[in-house]
């Protein structure tokens, strides 16, 4: 058995074929307790700190996490739990909400590229361009050919992110029917908690199936080799942040990171400090 | 005696003259040990916390933090221990570097105007427009007349963002020379920190100086009633971050906040939950 928490997670899609079904949104593969999860988290801190920066200070290499999953699946709490133990001047979040006007007049990838992480940076994409296929195929309101062909626009995009030395890490955190709902009963009920929530939730909600099949379809058009989805069993908010924090681990341990060692002349240095002014 | 950081480090523009000198770089008001500041921010995570997240759930109010200081005053460490107790999704950092090619065919203030945070976050200049008075001014590279525009510039595009909504809190990390010669060297030892020295830092610190008396001017053109300059005595790093954890509190208890409570009908959407699919 390997250790490898990508290889453990990747999505295995077969004959060209991907359900979710098989997918248990509850296990917690090599973890045993909210203890072990919790432990092993804080055991991760500093690596996490110091791949991170080694990225951050060679400029060369960048991580893109794209956060995807239905409302309430916690992408919020991996960015508060997980991304803030790295150095925060080295990490981009982008929000997609709804496109606005100015973003529907372009191409679905404008607002994404913009966001794209440059050398050295941490990108975070709290949703992204996955909203342009899952909404259109849930609710149906674009033809096949152009869901097609924005799938053929997103593996381009993305290769072309790995050949600039972008390693995309694509996390669907994936939460259970049942726990949505123990989760919007919360929000519901903890006033700092509310805003969070919008009726227009629970219009998602009763499309939950067709969702479904939608992540799906996403994940077998889309988990290539050099970009695959990996699916995060999120029921368990303990399980989802070492996991992820996991999987940014093994991308950066891919990456042969070191602090760049500058070359300087030490000691002319060191005796021109102690020159007075 | 007030208890206001605010109060107590405040630029104090007398006569239309401003000197650093006046200044102790390692003075700590109301903190009297370094235990007592790190218990005080340990004291203060939970507020931070909650009043930049009520903050960012209105959608309102905005905060930007500049952080000017010279090199090795700590403007990374300020991002590390304060900017990080806070919610990554609301948080957008701009690091200022010198301008590339691009930069320099626009106006000084184009590449600022970019990053000023929208409506909700917590903008942090990692350096600033500063750079583009304080430079000149030290070097002796631009005309008395433009300077004098740009101040201009400058306190008008200030103004402007307080008109919006957005707390302007300019923060001077103050350091004195002796401090920076012993971070310098630090660096130096540390393989995992040598990666952030250039060897222009030391030109620089040749003209400590005259970059002394342009961060007085500076203070003296740009410290606004409505956008103050704040003196942060930065010799030892944990006042530096208790000081600007208070400075950020302290403005965001003058926005009056709370979480939004939308108007929702909770009964009937909680009866809506506990309908099956």
């Amino acid at each position: 058995m390997t250790d490898s928490v990508r290889d453990a997670l990747r999505a295995e899609v077969v004959d060209d074929a991907f359900t979710l079904a098989a997918y248990p949104e509850s296990e917690t593969p090599f973890i045993s307790s909210k203890d072990d999860a919790k432990d092993g988290l804080d055991d991760m801190e500093d690596a996490l700190f110091d791949l991170h920066e080694m990225m951050f200070a060679a400029k060369e290499r960048a991580v893109l996490l794209v956060l995807q999953g239905t409302d309430a699946s916690g992408k919020n709490g991996t960015i508060k739990h997980v991304v803030r133990l790295v150095n925060p001047a080295g990490v981009k979040i982008a929000s997609f909400g709804e496109p606005t006007e100015e973003e529907k007049q372009h191409h679905f990838l404008w607002r994404i590229k913009r966001e794209v992480p440059g050398p050295g940076m941490l990108g975070v994409f709290d949703r992204s361009h996955y909203e342009d296929v899952l909404v259109p195929i849930a609710e149906q309101t674009l033809d096949d050919d152009t869901v097609a062909e924005r799938f053929e626009e997103i593996r381009s995009f993305e290769a072309d992110l790995v050949d600039r030395g972008v390693t995309v890490v694509k996390c669907l955190l994936h939460i259970s029917y049942d726990e949505q709902r123990e989760r919007f009963l919360r929000r519901l009920r903890r006033h700092d908690k509310r805003w969070k929530f919008r009726e227009s939730d629970l219009d998602t909600r009763r499309l939950w199936d067709r969702y479904r099949l939608a992540y799906g379809r996403v994940v077998q058009e889309t988990s290539t080799e050099d970009a695959p989805w990996y699916i995060v069993p999120s029921d368990h908010k303990w399980y989802r942040n070492w996991a992820v924090a996991r999987l940014l681990i093994e991308s950066w341990e891919d990456m042969d990171l070191s602090y760049p060692q500058p070359d300087l002349d030490l000691d002319a240095l060191r005796a021109a400090l102690e020159d007075p002014a």
